[in-house]
């Protein structure tokens, strides 16, 4: 099952999407007694899912769909995202080899022991085409980040790792854009992963029954030349883990995002770092679940 | 001006409390014409004061205040609690020096050079008498942080400086906990600082007019012992720094809040390091404001 947040008349929209990706069925027509507010917001329609275990039954070949209805597939999960800092062990190196890494004093302890966790405000997901912005004095150095997106569906606290599999509602794709300058500047990475507009998303999400989430293909293109591949088996804390190690500080809450780090092949991986220019356009796609598309723009 | 939530008749209330902190007028019957959203939740209210430039009127003597009834009066900001990381110059060697700081290689760059930014999710928010939970294998090194916290009134993206003062709705009194262990283990610090009770917030939210911000007594006791002791003219990023470093990634909302950074004489600061345990009480308070007090408490 396919589920995506559509803008109709300027009012968010959570529809079913086909197998193909064309079609659509708002979620309120395939789910008779759909509370109203799981017809508008995906947060709700995953509690509401995830909680009734209903399942929608859509009929009839549903609306054609016009990719640019498509927005964020959750676009205001209930807190800032989690996201996993050095989750491969390519990525790793390449990061604590950059100079740009805060957390690690250089390549002898570039796996890190233990998940880092920090956090992205939900404020800074924007659509599977939106533009990525380069604000003034924040366009240095912008770097690209694929990865696959958790969605967790039922919530629970101290959730042990056997069990966790059970409380994912879905993927998606999410690029998670970096100012690596302010990233390194002010150690925790908050500032240089929240800026507005840098956590693209979509173009929906797939329920977990329908993908082999531990060995995805994540890969990530920069004007169509290719610079990730790499695939989710080689996650260094695969997502049992991630769910067990932050459901033991906090209960995880329907629609909570974990973005689980990403793959080797970042701008700073290379010598020079080749940052993210205006104009430029970004592709970070997922086996099973679709692709992003933003372009970077200067804005004032 | 003094804003409260109270719990009353298990819903929520947003409360005008008297200077002497003994009466109160529901937010509501003070302001005709309050939306109802806001004469329930806090955030609401802050959004709609800011921006309509109301003032509250209350007549007649109010109703006696239960202390017991107060709960967070900000429970549910629009996202996690943006936090700064030393931003007292004898808090940053202790903790440099402790050896539970991830972000400093040792003394020598203990004071940072630009503010160090992370997050509380807004659910480890808790009332100003509420237990701070030991959980189970999350225990072994509670530490307590008195803080001074800034709640956000009108938003906005890149304020300067000079204005950042006139986005500022008020202050409140937080203890930023942290568990020691998990803040080293998974370097950034998010779930070490994010677990679910660990942010009691404070009996109320002063309102700009009514304090001077840049020269507050932060204090805090355990076992009514003398442990911090502090002003805010020793912050070494001042609350307009503060503002203009967080708006430039990220537009600031209505509600947002940021805690401004802990004052020597944390658990971590003595030799052996003093963490807290079962039974503790620790008391937090900011002159102008008022005081919070939480016991510690071991829970499954």
């Amino acid at each position: 099952m396919r589920l995506a947040t559509l803008l109709v008349q300027r009012r968010p929209l959570v529809a079913l999407v086909s197998a193909e990706g064309d079609r659509f069925h708002p979620l309120a027509e395939a789910l008779p007694g759909l509370p109203e507010a799981a017809a508008r917001d995906m947060t709700a329609a995953i509690a509401h899912l995830a909680e009734s275990g209903a399942r929608p039954a859509p009929s009839g070949p549903g609306q054609p769909l016009d990719p640019a209805l498509l927005t964020a597939p959750l676009p205001r999960p209930p807190r800032n995202i989690f996201c996993v800092g050095k989750n491969y062990h390519a990525h790793a190196r390449e990061f604590a080899s950059s100079g740009y890494d805060s957390s690690a004093a250089g390549a002898a302890d570039a796996i890190p022991a233990a998940p880092i966790i920090f956090s992205k405000p939900w404020t800074s997901i924007s659509g599977p085409a939106a533009d990525i912005p380069l604000l003034p004095g924040l366009d240095g150095g912008v770097d690209y980040e694929a990865e696959l997106a958790v969605i967790i569906g039922r919530g629970g606290r101290a959730i042990p790792k056997a069990q966790a599999m059970a409380h994912v509602f879905g993927y998606t794709v999410v690029n998670d854009v970096t100012a690596r300058d302010l990233q390194q500047t002010h150690k925790q990475w908050l500032l240089g992963k929240g800026i507005d507009g840098f956590c693209p998303m979509g173009p929906w999400i797939v329920t977990a029954d329908a993908v082999e989430a531990g060995a995805m293909r994540v890969t990530c293109t920069v004007n169509g030349e290719p610079r990730q591949d790499a695939s989710t088996a080689d996650l260094i804390f695969d997502i049992p883990t991630l769910i067990e190690t932050i459901s033991r500080s906090m209960a995880l809450l329907p629609g909570d995002v974990i973005a689980t780090g990403t793959p080797e092949g970042v701008g700073i991986g290379f010598r020079p770092p080749r940052f993210l220019r205006e104009g430029d356009v970004v592709e970070c796609a997922i086996s099973g679940i679709g692709r992003i598309r933003n372009t970077l723009r200067r804005v004032a």
